[in-house]
């Protein structure tokens, strides 16, 4: 059996498996979610365990979740800089921004328990691997902790599903192992099948997390995307739920759906129980 | 006078100098286009003379103008050899496609006349500059011709102007002699004065053409702009409207405007007179 068709196999396994759980491919996830205890920021690092989300969480408890997030190419230094401040204010897990502003974020918030994340390839996937993989290396080099890169969409498309993978294994090669490699899928512009398919080969191809979206496409997360990818994933590995959480019951809904981390430019406003109008 | 002190003056030089022109900082250019004689298409592969402008061209001749363009991240393989194969048949200049896609369209489009463009650092030209010389320099070992990349806006908007001119340079020198370089200042971001110092950077750091739009942000090219990075940059440099040219009509007038090139995914629609729907 090639890797395509055993990709097809797994695929069918996991839908099958879905519509038995849930009666659609949305299901299941949130049933297995224990309401017990709190959550330690720190756990959502190098992915967490979806089964120990807590029901409720105080703003200072939801901050360690929430990747603090300035992509608009326009940001200039000022923006970035209040970025920083914010996340190490709040203590926000990280603050993810584009890769020619890790240097300064870094040093920005050297001595702080705040880390820089870089996306790469970002937002279009469509960039070759070995560049990727090239962008990865010297964002790690510039003090980035994790990284956020988006998958060939249009190879997923095409049914290339090696280049796909071997397009995250260029990332991931560039990645230490200290280093949190997430795989953000674009479910926007995904069917269920090609959703469960990406999770699949981020998981092969060794990523901590899979993340639902960039920003920049025709929707953010969905609490229907975050259930499918969680089931597909297991227990173990990191959802990330980026794009659309406006408040805090978003987050609380989509932590409850199975995320470990939230993507968001709203991250203030979210903890401090107010809602944000922002579509990041 | 340092580099900062040197543009600011310039630009405020150019602005005066519009404003004398034309009573406004979009009037002007078109006054010097002269109406007469042909326009043949490999004219307009080095920047091209915006003086020598036609009048009325035959949609073939338009089509000598057109980077035929495809860069949406869900783009499979059937619909980039779609491209190639039209692109062939109806002798556009290039095709214009993201990175991972490059040696793809060079197999395809070998023995024909028809240019591979690769973007770079794309859409939102926050990548770090080393990285867009890394994606340059192997979009030109997969077969690139020509490099369309985009500025670092954040930094412009920051009056980092070193930095986004070392960000060109950067890829300037990824690309060999023969290799065009296009600068994409995504000028629905930017003032009228930043549209301005973004040209003269480009032309500072030896760039071929500065093009309008990216096709990713609020708007794509527009007969002001076209008209104002024209005035800017003399009649040498080549200058591409890109985004937003959905008729015959259209591409006349950004070639009236100053345009010496045209980058839409409507190619075929545009040279049979017909009118698109497409945002690109």
């Amino acid at each position: 059996m090639n890797q395509e068709e055993l990709v097809n196999k797994i695929t069918r396994e996991v839908l099958k498996r879905l519509q038995e759980a849930g009666g659609s491919a949305s299901g299941g996830a949130a049933t297995s979610v224990s309401p017990a205890g709190g959550k330690a920021p720190s756990d959502a690092g190098r992915g967490g365990d979806a089964g120990a989300t807590p029901e409720v969480l105080t703003g200072a408890e939801l901050a360690g979740y929430i990747d603090h997030t300035l992509l608009k190419p326009e940001a200039g230094e000022e923006e970035i800089n209040t970025l920083c401040d914010e996340a190490k204010e709040h203590a926000f897990f990280s603050v993810c921004v584009n890769s020619s502003w890790v240097s300064h974020c870094a040093r920005r918030l050297q001595g702080s328990d705040v880390k820089v994340c870089a996306v790469v390839g970002f937002p279009l996937g469509a960039m070759a691997g070995r560049a990727k993989n090239f962008e990865t290396r010297h964002a790690v080099e510039d003090g980035a902790r994790e990284i956020d890169m988006v998958i060939n969409v249009g190879a997923l498309k095409s049914r290339k599903l090696k280049v796909v993978e071997e397009d995250i294994r260029w990332v991931r090669r560039a990645c230490p192992r200290n280093v949190i490699l997430k795989v953000i899928i674009e479910a926007a512009l995904l069917s269920d099948e090609e959703k469960v398919i990406a999770c699949q080969l981020a998981k092969n191809a060794g990523a901590d997390f899979v993340k639902t979206s960039t920003g920049f496409s025709h929707h953010g997360a969905t609490v229907k995307d975050v259930k499918l990818m969680r089931r597909t994933v297991g227990p173990k590995m990191g959802v990330k739920a980026a794009g659309g959480v406006r408040s805090f019951a978003d987050a609380l809904e989509m932590i409850a759906s199975g995320a470990t981390r939230i993507g968001t430019s709203s991250g203030i406003k979210i903890i401090s129980g107010e809602v944000a109008d922002s579509a990041y």
